[in-house]
């Protein structure tokens, strides 16, 4: 099964020629989901080939601009492109209120079932799940109310060892009790036990998305041992002072809270737009944290592979 | 003096690679405007290497979101950026409700003053007047109220031939009674009648923008004689029955209104994304209009040039 992260926008509040302002798409073993929708997304969405109708669930961290101009543009398309499909949006209660009025004014009547979910924005809550993965919102430390996310699978069922198959004699019926963990009898009466003929497990993948925020070690249990951490590094570490008076953080903040939750991967964006390269992000991560790495617009992350790689 | 109009987005609803949504950067003798600002607008001002700080006046023809859905973005960036000086805002009255609460929830104190002037959606009216220029709306026939503009340079003042100057010992402090066609008495107390010393003044420009709207004969007594109009042709010929049922129109209707108001030059736009490529509305043009022409995104029409072609 699939699970993969595009970066739409990995830049802060001010596009550039570079980097737009944030959004990412998720595929989560074929669960779509988007996480913030700054103004362009739709172009963004457009340019990486994703076919955004399949999109069920968007979240919206909070309520700054560069992280949600973008939400009412996509709706409307959606809807002009003909969608039926419900989609629910997770967000600041306001949000809302926000973005009904202007789609109601434009006479878009949805063909579709829009539904707001307001986020708590002070403890971690389960804000969705089904049967492979869940995904849970937490909070973050920035100016307005802000929330993380945290989409993670569920433990996964053993793998039937396939050179066992044809010895036993195992046909596809028996198969979800073994990876179940369940021994079986077959129809001869022999006595299967389903540590015999299993594999263990493929490694549940996890994604956790920290922006905006200062540092925050509160966050740290909420992200414990994550295959990728996206958190933000706004600004380098000589621009310290600046990261903490706007609520933002560097590239030390984020490497400190990937190393205190044990984090195979980070994985860092919102790149103020003072900085014309990536190059002193990676330079100063390289010494932080070893399997970490700058953010670029359609950056594709495989957390499988990454997973595999650590 | 100068009068430009940037086509920043020459698409109808659905930006597609090729044609972003609605928006034109105007500059007429150094003032300069901004009509109708989609999602994206900022980033083809950037593109097309325009100054937006320097905008002083933004018109927004009807709040559908393919004409302003940029417009809080645009704001958030120019806030961002320091902005200090004043700007206007002409648009549907609820325009200021959409806009506000978004920027007010941000957090963004603003540095300059905003200043929303509610558009009269019924008759023609000028919105804006300065010693060289007007700016009026008027109403056009859309799905939901919605205006067209028109820039129009005022009279200019005679230009001084050259060759007087000398002939004549005319000092500068004498050019603008003459300019203004009075005679003057020199020093040396010789008589001097302006009709000896000055040549006809430059053409009075005007630009029309129509857009969105099906086709309106009322129009045409607003946009007479206009230098360049650039009217909507969202659909060809073939689609006349879809122009009507949408309150658009098509390349046709364009033309009719075009050669009924005598306007010099007629550009079309707000090409629906069916059409792959511009070359049906190209031709279905040729045969409708002589000097007319199919809006890219980028094209800079220069007036002056438009009014000495013609």
């Amino acid at each position: 099964m699939n699970f993969s992260v595009t970066i739409l926008g990995s830049g802060a509040a001010l596009p550039t020629k570079n980097r737009m302002p944030t959004a990412q798409y998720v595929n989560c073993n074929n669960r779509h989901f988007l996480i913030d929708c700054a103004e362009g997304t739709q172009l963004q969405l457009r340019k990486y080939k994703i076919n955004f109708q399949k999109i069920s669930h968007i979240f919206i961290s909070h309520l700054h601009g560069d992280h949600y101009f973008g939400l009412v543009g996509l709706l409307s398309t959606m809807n002009l492109l003909g969608r039926e499909k419900e989609l629910f949006i997770h967000g600041p209660k306001e949000l809302q209120d926000f973005i009904m009025p202007m789609l109601r004014f434009g006479g878009a009547r949805l063909a579709f079932n829009l539904n707001f979910i307001a986020l708590n924005t002070t403890d971690k809550i389960k804000i969705y799940e089904d049967p492979v993965l869940e995904v849970h919102s937490f909070p973050l430390k920035h100016k307005i109310p802000t929330c993380g996310f945290i989409i993670k699978e569920k433990k996964k069922a053993l793998k039937i060892n396939p050179k066992k198959i044809k010895e036993k004699n195992l046909k596809i019926e028996h198969f979800k009790a073994l990876q179940n963990g369940k021994d079986i009898i077959l129809e001869n009466g022999e006595e299967i036990s389903f540590k015999d003929v299993t594999l263990p497990p493929t490694d549940v993948l996890s994604y956790a998305y920290c922006s905006d925020t200062k540092k925050n070690l509160k966050v740290v249990e909420f992200i414990k041992e994550v295959t990728v951490l996206y958190h933000e590094a706004t600004f380098l570490i000589k621009d310290q002072k600046r990261a903490n008076s706007t609520f933002h953080s560097s590239t030390k903040d984020a490497a400190l809270i990937a190393s205190k939750a044990n984090v195979k991967k980070l994985v860092v964006g919102h790149l103020s737009s003072r900085y014309k390269t990536n190059d002193a992000h990676t330079e100063e991560l390289q010494n932080l944290f070893t399997n970490s790495q700058v953010a670029e617009d359609g950056l594709c992350i495989d957390l499988a592979k990454e997973q595999s790689r650590s």
